[in-house]
């Protein structure tokens, strides 16, 4: 069975005037690459009815499977119903299984069925209907031009589900047995783009053609992927891949199986294995440590309490850092975050800390601490480690990469690592 | 001048594959937003260098302008450069321009010129080069087919300071004086899509055509646009505005003048102004809003320290919560977070307080408090208000909901605010 054209057309005002940013053709890729399927071409047009149905009518011409996401809400700007009525020439009628799921989703939530949830149920005559198991608009799908239109909703969590439970089964059946691409995917945290791509140029010059690279710059984990199309591909790539883990070392975060995790969620599964629990003092962070490891379900197992200690008084007063250091030594030093780290297990009876003091800026830097500046105590209560770094990323950035940065560095010292991350080796200041 | 066709050719395996989300093309229709102008169409291809220079030609004889993202990088599967040349059959050649550029950017930043990030300098004869000042990669401009074609960076901070410096006053001065379509913008907290809809319905049923009502529902603020494109409709809008804002309340956060701000900013702009100093009690939320609230640069001005007290424990040792009071009510109770909120209250000597703790989920929920079950305690020190509701949302959701809804909670306090928020009618729980 050959491969179907797919594509995809995303609606929505908000898609094209940068309202807001499109996540949703990510997951629709995904779903389709489980079944070894991969979309060929993606359109993004504004909520425009002429627009739409001329471009329902371009698409299906081209495509053997349309996915159309967005404009099934109940407000005026949803066009998507109106839109493949018009495109396939049928009437807008009430669905009555539209309507009853709509009713029966109300009640659930003890909200009343109003008429803007009402216009939910009015779909193209004759289509047929796609369950939503999280939200109140339905899916629905047509065959327009020899093409299989499924119009799905714009809400992630309910494209999701749709696409898991409903779509991507009834795909498969039609497109059974392809032939799968396969990919390894490895998660990397501490190595830029250029970098990976030099030590790979560098150490592995021979790298094979029919092994495809692929990097994504993700913030603040890499992704490298190793994709294979053929069986000579296939073949040879567990060797390759072992090369390269050799060259990437203890950069590398994971292999990834399905959904990547988290680097909260590896250092959690760590501390969880070996039965430790992990405390932060935060400050130029401001709480983004223990927000990370608290986004997991579980962490309650590794993870009792976090102080966040903004200002100096707060350092004295929650950490016992003595004034004399801060004087000294000043909040962002050596000296101030071996006390919060000391403070901080003492007042949480944790096994491991995290403790962090930065200038995440726009203000408060100086010749000798420019912005970017940030000293990091971490490790385990008989030994905990310093250093102190350079990191010149605006303060959002910052902060991420310096509270990632924190968890890798905790990471690290779990699994035991005697090497040297890249950025301690590139930013350190002393 | 008629304003011309715009169309944004994206490219990138990673954002067909679904490995990446676009957050660029946003960032673009922004950008031409500004001139009056809007992206007609946009499409997204993967990085072959066949479909490359096929929807390149496509497009061009289309659009009068085509914004072409991505593919300037480094590594081997960056294409645009070779895509172009291709295209206009021109050679690729070194140029002088971008090889200096790339000269000065390695050595600003202490890194050695690698072969990788030589590969930039490599462009199509005859181009423009257009300046990057924030990355190594240049981009650059050809004109194909009577089309302006502009080659952009990827990465999104390289993007935003060339659209905003290079590209836009180039494109400005081509077609200058656009009538300009008018917006006005809304933030609003704690009503759905479906609800503000039947509101305006039931409130405002003449709604006038000539203003264009646009939601962008968003996690956690839903945006509400009026948008007019003719003389008529700019007369009759700031009327209808004035209606529209008596119809929601208090739940408008702000109008948006230009980039929205967040929440925890709007909270600490009231508290800077009143002098006033806020602390954070936080079991459920794990840290997220102190996060929030020092993601904004000056947060120091009014956040000194916040208790994240995840386990019972902790909130008996740092926050003095009786254990009488967790065994009697439960870690989940008025009784609990009123003490949390006490308790950090005196450790910080802050003026006003959140303390909030609930059952994020997925496990730890019974019959009597189920997972969703939230309660706040917030307030000035002299007087503590306290609710407890039932939020129904997946954990992650759950953690970015309630934690916004406690900075809504604390900006109601703090304008005063005599009405119920919709939240607190529709998910009380006591």
């Amino acid at each position: 069975m050959p491969k179907p054209n797919i594509q995809l057309l995303l609606t929505g005002n908000e898609l094209m005037t940068g309202d807001i940013v499109d996540s949703n053709s990510a997951m629709i890729a995904q779903q389709f690459k489980g079944l070894g399927l991969d979309i060929s071409r993606k359109v993004t047009i504004a909520d425009n009815i002429t627009a739409l149905v001329n471009e329902i009518n371009l698409l299906a011409k081209q495509a053997d499977i349309l996915i159309i996401n967005g404009g099934l809400g109940p407000t005026i700007d949803d066009l998507t119903a109106q839109a493949l009525a018009k495109a396939t020439q049928v009437e807008l009628v009430e669905h009555s299984e539209a309507l009853a799921h709509l009713t029966v989703w109300c009640e659930k939530r003890d909200v009343k069925l109003n008429a803007p949830n009402l216009k939910q149920a009015i779909l193209p005559q004759g289509c047929s209907i796609i369950a939503n198991k999280e939200g109140s608009a339905v899916g629905f799908k047509v065959t327009h031009l020899a093409c299989e239109i499924y119009c799905t909703p714009g809400v992630p969590r309910e494209l999701q589900t749709m696409m898991a439970e409903q779509i991507a089964p009834d795909i498969a059946k039609k497109f059974p047995n392809q032939l799968m691409t396969d990919v390894i995917r490895l998660q990397i945290f501490g190595l830029g783009e250029s970098t990976l791509q030099k030590m790979i140029d560098e150490q592995l010059p021979n790298w094979p053609e029919n092994i495809e690279l692929g990097f994504r710059a993700g913030m603040p984990l890499l992704e490298v992927k190793l994709t294979t199309t053929n069986q000579e591909g296939h073949k040879s790539k567990l060797e390759w891949y072992s090369k390269l883990v050799n060259v990437l070392g203890d950069h590398i975060i994971a292999k990834i199986e399905n959904t990547p995790l988290s680097l909260a969620k590896h250092v959690l599964l760590e501390l969880t294995e070996k039965n430790l629990k992990i405390t932060t003092a935060e400050s130029c962070t401001g709480g983004m440590i223990a927000s990370l490891l608290t986004k997991e379900a579980g962490a309650s197992t590794c993870f009792e309490a976090g102080f966040v200690t903004y200002s100096n008084k707060m350092k004295t007063k929650l950490l016992e850092v003595t004034k004399k250091s801060l004087e000294q030594h000043g909040a962002v030093s050596k000296d101030v975050v071996l006390s919060m780290a000391k403070g901080a297990l003492e007042k949480s009876s944790a096994d491991l800390v995290i403790a962090v003091s930065g200038i995440a800026g726009p203000d408060g830097g100086s010749i000798e601490k420019p912005v970017g500046t940030v000293w990091v105590a971490w490790g385990y209560k008989n030994n905990i480690k310093t250093v102190g770094l350079l990191i010149p990323l605006s303060r959002r950035y910052f902060q991420k990469y310096v509270a990632n940065m924190c968890l890798d560095l905790i990471r690290r010292e779990l699994m035991g690592s005697i090497q040297t991350a890249h950025y301690i080796i590139e930013r350190k200041i002393s």
